[in-house]
């Protein structure tokens, strides 16, 4: 067999990139459950009917088989391409035995049939977070949600390394009840096209506003105003208000968002900005939107984003609403990782590597590494009795920092970076807590 | 849209479940990596013409392809079924860049196709170690894998109280090499009828091997009596040896077994037992043959199996063998929880529920919850301000065991089980450490 090809699109690492993953997933789960999240996980496939109703995103769906798949077989399936449809699913199916409101997080792959291109894969990681109450939510959470991100965001920072971020947030209401404010009769037509606002530019859009669809140049000049504004703290209601719009619609959604600016300009001074540029394409969101961007990587565009919806699903009877936030675990680490600037200290777990003398004492060896393993100490033994210079290389080759030398009969410890080596029982010696497992940062 | 119904074998967990589950998965990743074990992730997707090299499971895959593919696109895919083929592939990948012996774990989600039926499913959680050498690798790893496997189990029953195993090993070379010296001269079809024997007993097996086979009686009555040794210490050899067949190959794995019995015997005396009726169907083990089954779940099958493989994969110039044990996550796990028999003490990660007087004062609460998290203490803030016993029946709902009462001005934390309310400080309270994360164990 010849060496095989990466796959366009399906991302892997060496080992040490898994370790920085694995090691930043662990950051996520455990604020996800400091915040009272329990997790679930659910299959990776849907059936097609439900995964297609969706129509926006149906080209993108990998439909799944079996190979020899024989008539009158059940219906089509195809692999989720989120987390929501999935949980949506889930919470229909189990509402009898969740309390409410359900408080979830959700790490998975999920699949997109898309063109593989900079920042876009067709196999990539997510972990959400959602509340959904059954028939009400009380509008608090939307508060919460964004402070759980921060704290995600925030210890990832601290503990890891990872670079800061801003997160930015809008309300539907706000925007909607502006245009209709205004007298415009298509909110989603405006909004979609100042969603293009970063690319194109404010006049741009007003052009486009204008000539498809028919914006007077006062209205098309107000919309831009809108989406111009952006403040770190409450003051983003008087910039509306000066701009001469009254709906019903912009009082609650400027109410929503004062709210959430108050407590987040308490609670997180100077982390959250109030943009109103935000619009979340053309998702579910009915109020709060979210976005987040790593600073000095913006172009990477929103690495987790959420908001707050009306349903997420309704059985007929009982609607659930909800908030939620979804983190492109992917997307923020595989340029990090692939580019070399979050690293791993070493390729293995192993923080001393036992030698053995010759083959008869490799049994001492073992039950010296049983013991170092039972204090909860990585240890693996030299595959191969040699000489210590090559036992040496062996470890600094995976970057383990001990070699255990004389296992059972004349034990001691050499820390190869400095060479230092002491007389040590494998019952009590400890490495220092630095170098218990590999240390995760950035590059140097 | 009507409740959905569950799909049959893609079995799915309500939340504490799925603590359960992670509490697993979190002891067999921190064991291997005591042992050193690398981690690695691989996609879900293999090219569909890998997959199905192996016939014999031919039938069993999952194709994947976009739902709007077009005519040129690249060639099909389909999900892994196993790790052992996408391990296979990543090691030829990324051979140039791995330190060998490779040692690395993988856990993942794994799909076949086929019929589901008790503790078959088409959607499983597997977790597999193994060693890769580059071109040979030293016997003494088929004695380290299953004790790294008995660690596994030892763990899981000590701190979760999953059942005990039985770890029954055997060797390939030594039922060949008695099959030989027999005169036999085709001994894998002895092994597919010889492993029929717990289903039809031994008489029913001699009956298949002259009728079908045309082995003489005493020949056939040897192969019999093989499969009925099972000893707990080496002397196994000398039963072996007693029935008085002599072949090259039936001594190299004689001694390979004696080896791993030996040393087994010392390491972890009792827990490991050589059955020579092991015999792992048609896998492409060469040696060493590991089964393991719960102890009082005997009929589940072996839920945890492996062995050495001359050739995991080969570049057409170097050969890379290895040792391995597969470990059937969701086949050990879906019955037990399934079935009530292992328990999280709480469907939710909070060890605190914060009381909110009225919606003023949610942000002490807020507060409250923040400084508790901050010395790793999973907490959530009551959704509505409400009379005390409400907020006591909500935690109660979830199995809360805390619920803190006025936040910020008169701080107190009541352990809702036994009725006991103290003067508190976010500052420096503590649940007891039983309490702080969801207790997981056999329901009582």
């Amino acid at each position: 067999m010849p060496r095989p090809k990466p796959l366009s699109g399906f991302p892997e690492f060496l080992p040490a990139g898994r370790i920085v993953e694995n090691r930043v997933l662990d950051v996520v789960r455990t604020t996800f459950e400091l915040h009272g999240f329990a997790p679930i996980e659910t299959r990776a496939v849907e059936p097609l009917d439900q995964l297609a109703r969706k129509g926006e995103i149906e080209k993108e769906i990998y439909v799944v088989r079996r190979l020899h798949a024989e008539a009158g077989d059940a219906d089509e399936l195809g692999l989720h391409f989120d987390l929501t449809v999935p949980f949506a699913r889930y919470v229909l199916e189990n509402s009898g035995h969740l309390a409410f409101p359900f408080r979830r997080y959700q790490i998975q792959k999920v699949w997109r049939g898309e063109r593989p291109q900079e920042g876009r894969y067709r196999e990539f990681t997510q972990a959400d977070i959602d509340i959904v109450g059954q028939g009400a939510l009380a509008a608090h959470h939307d508060v919460e949600i964004p402070l759980v991100a921060l704290d995600v965001f925030e210890t990832l920072r601290r503990d890891l390394g990872l670079p800061p971020v801003s997160l930015r947030v809008n309300n539907r209401k706000l925007s909607e009840g502006f245009y209709r404010g205004l007298g415009i009769e298509d909110p989603a037509a405006v909004l979609q096209r100042v969603d293009k606002y970063d690319k194109i530019g404010p006049d741009a859009v007003v052009e486009l506003l204008t000539g498809e669809l028919g914006l007077t140049a006062a209205q098309a000049r107000a919309c831009v105003e809108l989406a111009g504004i952006a403040t770190e703290d409450e003051s983003v209601v008087d910039r509306v208000r000066a701009l001469g719009v009254q709906h019903e619609l912009l009082d609650q959604g400027l109410d929503e968002l004062a709210g959430l600016m108050r407590v987040a300009g308490r609670q997180a001074p100077g982390r959250v900005v109030a943009d109103l540029r935000i619009a979340r394409g053309l998702d579910y969101y009915t109020g709060t939107v979210y976005e987040t961007f790593l600073v000095g990587s913006e172009k990477l565009g929103s690495v987790a984003s959420g908001g707050r919806y009306d349903s997420l699903a309704s059985d007929g009877k009982v609607t659930f609403p909800g908030v939620g936030y979804s983190f492109g675990i992917t997307r923020i680490l595989a340029p990090l990782i692939g580019r070399g600037r979050l690293v791993a200290s070493r390729s293995v777990p192993s923080a001393v590597l036992v030698a053995v003398d010759d083959e008869e004492s490799r049994e001492r060896a073992i039950a010296v590494a049983g013991a170092l393993r039972a204090r909860g100490i990585a240890v693996e033994v030299a595959p191969k009795a040699d000489k210590f210079g090559r036992q040496i290389r062996y470890a600094e080759r995976r970057g383990i920092p001990f070699v255990w030398f004389g296992a059972g009969y004349d034990d001691s410890v050499k820390d190869i970076r400095s060479g230092d080596q002491q007389p040590a029982s494998p019952d009590t010696w400890e490495p220092p807590a630095a170098d218990l497992v590999p240390v995760v940062g950035p590059a140097d």
